[in-house]
């Protein structure tokens, strides 16, 4: 299978995974159980990814995981606004 | 940077951020929140990742996204487990 291909297909999946979550979050407003900490973490590691991508200039890798990073500040907005103070 | 440690680093970084999940889930038995086909399709596209990588002959890639699975599949053992039949 083309390299390309197999890497989109695989980024479509692993970000379609991740979209429930935010919308839980969005509909309930209750972000009781997520941890800021490993928001944070997941955060700087995604953005590691696209670092990488760019330097290995493979598109999948940069579209996937910006997406990933873009679902995942949007947690993070959601938790600031959520928490109980 | 050199590409490969930033694969690394960005690798354990996500890796790093999975195992809460997985602890909570054997700690608290508790699977109501998890979604199975979400589980199913993050480790069909994880997978997709590992095969990927070694079509790219990326070793960050192949080993941060195998070990994806493994947390996956572990989630998928304690959902199997633990759900109310």
């Amino acid at each position: 299978m083309n390299e390309n291909i197999l890497g989109i297909v695989a980024g479509v999946l692993t970000s379609v995974s991740m979209i429930p979550q935010l919308v839980k979050v969005i509909k309930e407003k209750n972000v009781e159980d997520i941890s800021w900490i490993m928001i944070l973490v997941l955060i700087s590691g995604l953005s590691l990814w696209v670092w990488y991508g760019f330097l290995k200039n493979e598109l999948p890798i940069i579209l996937s995981n910006a997406f990933a990073v873009l679902v995942n500040i949007g947690l993070f907005v959601c938790y600031l606004l959520f928490r109980k103070s």
